[in-house]
């Protein structure tokens, strides 16, 4: 897990951020900022970014859309009344600069880390964070509920709601059925559209290009927006005319531009676009539309990285950029071995080079999965669908059913979003779409919303699915092999991070389904135990064995790789051979691959004890992958601990 | 499950529609259609429709869409070569006549029966049908995957492409990706949007406000159709040009109506509204855009339950209505005990008039779930979405984060669609959200895209949440009560059909979380047998129970109400007591809740055999319930041979 990010001496980082007599210091809350005069806003937007800078260098984050979002930030906490009103984001690691608004500035330097602040808001750590938002396009839904609930509670009828979504969170399926949705029901939502033009990889999608459309020809909605004004201000319409200065203006668009208002078009007003960078101007628009009642929409354009010239220059390879020097913007890369995603991303070229009928997807992670490896090699047969992992599948489905073999590579938490579409339109028909869950297990710093611990529990009751998990890459390459001559759904797990390996020398080999292997034979003598393990946390495995083994104690290690169909050949025998099995997975116990052994044990009329290590029943935090792992006692000392513990138990008997 | 469609002997049907000297007779295939002249195609659309009253009338199904849904369909085997080009269905109930035109006429008279046709198209009946298309939505991006992969095919370039969907299921999230990415890369798919002005229930969305604008400013896009073709005729204008034209109606719309075209905005070429009632107009509109470039959506207006006068005025009641007169339009009713919804729907608003934070959230399922009894009582606090399964949950999620108690009814097998939602919007910040999962367990007829078989093993594996089954309807009662008074997530699954009980005359009560209760003590002597059942298939467990202690067997039954958390307490007790232990469930084996007390068996160290009864790991068709739980092997037969085996080989020992 050589990629994790390293932990930095508080100590240090503490000291490089001074908080000399500035702006930001003197903000504590929210409360403190409505005291400034508007007139210094935007020189706090300049602080914020300034520690930003510093504090990222080091502490490596989300970079890019957390400067681009800080003047919007100030303004809303500026012109709403937070946390009685209420703000919900939508992924929100662009929301650096409200942690830093909302208190917790002197624990900034400690984002990410084990027992520190959260990549992301959550409510849990603060009152200002409404709710939960590591997937992207939840937010119109989950401020849309706020509102109703609001306007339908007594006392409550004045607080507000906005939700901050992305351009490229807005074209996701759950975005639209709230937008939908939005203009049902009576409600004041307020939504801001933060259009950086960009997700963290291109962005995709007939609704951007739209977006783009529309921002080119913002002057027609700045004239309409002033008549408007105007008019209003005349007390020549009410609220309720609005519409007829719409019409106006539409027409004149159409004629001019081809482009029609979708927001419009949903009956929910849109304002904009304007420059969201502009904090004065921002907080000017907001403090006109606070008020209004109904839906409205209201569109800032903003820039990536903006205030620091590189990632300005270059916003893709600044979203995530890991430590930096905040001086010349040179990155400190870190080396080590292959990461599994490239180990994946080249593999899969190497197959599609010999087999015209692959193709691959990704929703809107080509650089996180390294599918953009495959998108370079063969632009039209790779097809990133952005944010919309329900679409990836059902259209992966679509092209297996005409004749392609499509790999599909998404993270794990986020295929939760496509589980209906794994079962009804690709399993159901057992269509050979092959699933390539990247980021499976604890995935480390992102924490509770981007682990990846639910797959093996929710692919393995799914009839007619293989479901298989590496321990190292050359099983990596040999998976996507098989992958490649298997009829039906096929899903590969594997983590975030370096595998063990630093080369693609072997050739990927097509290998039995079904079928594990002996990793490791004790020579220690006395009672026997099996540790039978899943992926990479196989390594654990192993160096316990080893360990236990200088100690005296006999534990062999199976690396079984497929969770289903399971290796009922070595279960059979280990069933027969040892007095204590373990099950190691980087994944939730309940359900998942222990409890497949254990079925399968029942089935054999095996009582061996059965000990079953994996993510406990409860959250898991976000912290180093090693914390996480120790913390849910499945890396080698929590298997060791276990295993002495059982044994003694076992010869106390 | 006495409201399960009961069947008919095959014999009476078969003589009650007549072959007589008929156009339909005439074609086993879409070839035979193509082979009519076209002015015979509207009398063939009758007796399609007489064919499917005279049927449907006998053996129940989905009559409203499938008889407004006829015209379309001839004309698109008329002018479409199918099998070779293909034709995607939505939600595909309405496809009725596609059944007949593509060869199964004469096995038309099983449909929806145990080994008879299924319900809907599904590529294992026929090579005509193309994609499983039981949830709605999903046509778009199947049909862009087959689409982009024939054109990138050697030799199957020039296929057609065809997504039929309709205006309740375009809402959907999952359609919005698909059109958003249709519009992102080449292909030349048509979607055709059958609009009939409502789903199942009322059409909620302001897409669906939107496509009534549409439909009644129709006028300008004939107009612009008119001029367009005028156009291409006399070569001024290539296929390019188009959009000039549209460009100038759009204007001339916008001046008059206030409408946007979405799908423009979104760079899918429109056409219509036409009226899909008319075959002859249709087979001529999509003639003209059967060979343009790129995607493009035909607009068609049709009307539910065209051609019999009782659906076309009650289209509500007339989606799915039982046995009727084909003479009279009366249905014919059946009795029996109060159905699980209507115990559900009528305790809801009992909760909610002392309980204002209580409100109800449907997905375009009011009547389905019963959520209808909450929305005549509470109109403001009842909300229904439309298909937009994932909105729900996190909408429910917003609510619940503002104080309020959302109570969310979804069908099992569609909120595998909110799988992401629940564990992100709701359980990571432990809202107070209720899931009431109905069709849990088999559905009967509508077969396997319907059965609601995976939300015990999905579920449980979520930390935070609480899951139960009841066995009758106090308990269901009780559990709503429950669930009111538990300050975290909270799901309980119940059947499609009756419950045993005809009475809601106790009052709902707390209980306990997490504590079953002995349903049966066997008096019989000899070895003991404990079955421990979840939900109303402790019925089944039951009559078993009560069978062996005639023949001499000792077996309790245990009705445990909690998958989780499992009560611990009877589970301890039932491993020093027994010598024979049989989960029972309405639900996928793997993984589900005799998985979970395996695992608790294994915690408590426990080695008594345990069999667990549940669907297999296999598909699961269509049929009655009794048939297909029968073959799954729980029923009460099944679970008696399944002792009686395992006690014979114990006995062996």
């Amino acid at each position: 897990m050589s990629d994790i990010i390293e932990q930095e001496s508080t100590d240090s980082l503490k000291s490089s951020t001074p908080e000399k007599e500035s702006l930001l210091s003197s903000i504590n809350s929210p409360e403190d900022l409505r005291k400034l005069p508007e007139e210094k806003l935007p020189e706090l937007c300049k602080e914020i970014r300034e520690f930003l800078i510093s504090n990222l260098s080091k502490n490596p984050g989300h970079f890019g859309s957390s400067m681009g979002a800080v003047d919007i930030i100030v303004a809303l906490h500026y012109v709403y009344n937070t946390p009685r009103d209420r703000v919900v984001w939508d992924v929100g690691h662009q929301a650096y600069a409200h942690k830093l608004l909302t208190g917790r500035r002197n624990d900034f330097h400690n984002l990410r880390k084990y027992n520190g602040l959260s990549g992301f808001p959550i409510p849990s750590e603060s009152e200002y964070d409404t709710f939960v938002c590591g997937h992207a396009g939840n937010s119109i839904s989950a401020a849309l509920g706020m509102a109703i609930a609001d306007m339908n509670t007594p006392g409550e009828d004045d607080r507000k709601t906005v939700a901050v979504i992305g351009d490229a969170s807005i074209g996701n399926g759950l975005a639209f059925e709230g937008l939908n949705n939005a203009a049902n029901n009576p409600n004041n939502l307020l939504i801001i559209l933060n259009d950086n033009d960009m997700s963290i990889d291109d962005n995709v999608g007939a609704l951007h290009r739209y977006l783009s459309d529309l921002t080119t020809s913002s002057r027609y909605n700045r004239v309409r927006m002033k008549l408007y004004n105007k008019f209003k201000k005349n007390g020549w319409i009410g609220d309720k005319g609005k519409g007829l200065v719409l019409r106006f203006n539409n027409s004149l668009k159409a004629l001019i531009s081809k482009q029609q208002n979708i927001f419009e078009g949903l009956n929910i007003r849109y304002f904009g676009p304007f420059d969201g960078n502009d904090v004065r101007k921002v907080v000017k628009v907001l403090s006109e539309i606070k008020d209004m009642q109904g839906p409205r929409i209201l569109h800032l354009s903003t820039k990536k990285g903006k205030g620091f010239s590189s990632a300005e220059e270059n916003p893709h390879a600044w979203h995530a950029p890991g430590k930096f020097n905040p001086s010349t913007g040179e990155k400190i890369s870190q080396k080590g071995n292959l990461a599994w995603q490239e180990v994946f991303g080249k593999t899969l070229v190497e197959l599609a080079e010999k087999n015209e009928a692959i193709c691959g997807i990704t929703a809107a992670m080509p650089s996180g999965t390294s599918m953009s490896i495959m998108q370079e090699a063969f632009p039209k047969r790779t097809f990133d669908v952005g944010i919309s992992e329900g679409h990836a599948v059902t259209f992966a489905g679509g092209l297996a059913a005409a004749g392609k073999k499509p790999f599909v590579a998404i993270y794990s938490s986020f295929l939760q979003r496509a589980y209906d579409n794994i079962i009804h339109d690709v399993a159901i028909q057992g269509l050979p779409v092959v699933f390539c869950i990247d980021r499976a297990g604890i995935v480390g710093e992102d924490g509770v919303t981007h682990h990846g611990l639910f797959d093996i529990s929710y692919l393995r009751t799914i009839p007619n699915i293989s479901v298989a998990s590496p321990m190292d890459a050359p099983t990596l390459r040999n998976l996507m092999k098989t992958a490649e001559n298997t009829n039906s759904p096929f899903a590969i797990r594997y983590p975030r991070g370096k595998s063990e390996s630093n080369s693609l020398d072997t050739e990927p080999a097509e290998i039995p389904i079904g079928k594990g292997r002996k990793m490791y034979s004790s020579t220690a003598p006395g009672a026997r135990t099996a540790i039978l393990s899943l992926g990479p946390v196989g390594h654990e495995a192993l160096e316990a064995a080893k360990r236990l083994e200088k100690d005296g104690y006999a534990v062999d290690v199976y690396d079984m790789i497929w969770v289903k169909p399971l290796d009922m050949e070595i279960l059979t025998r280990v069933a027969k051979e040892y007095d204590l099995v373990v099950t190691v997975e980087d994944g939730v116990r309940n359900g998942g691959f222990g409890s497949a052994v254990l079925e399968a044990f029942s089935s054999l009329k095996c009582h061996i004890p059965l000990l079953r290590l994996g993510a406990p029943d409860a959250w898991v935090s976000h912290g180093s992958v090693a914390e996480l792992r120790a913390d849910c006692g499945f890396d080698a000392d929590g298997i060791i601990k276990v295993i002495l513990n059982e044994l003694s138990s076992l010869s106390a008997k």
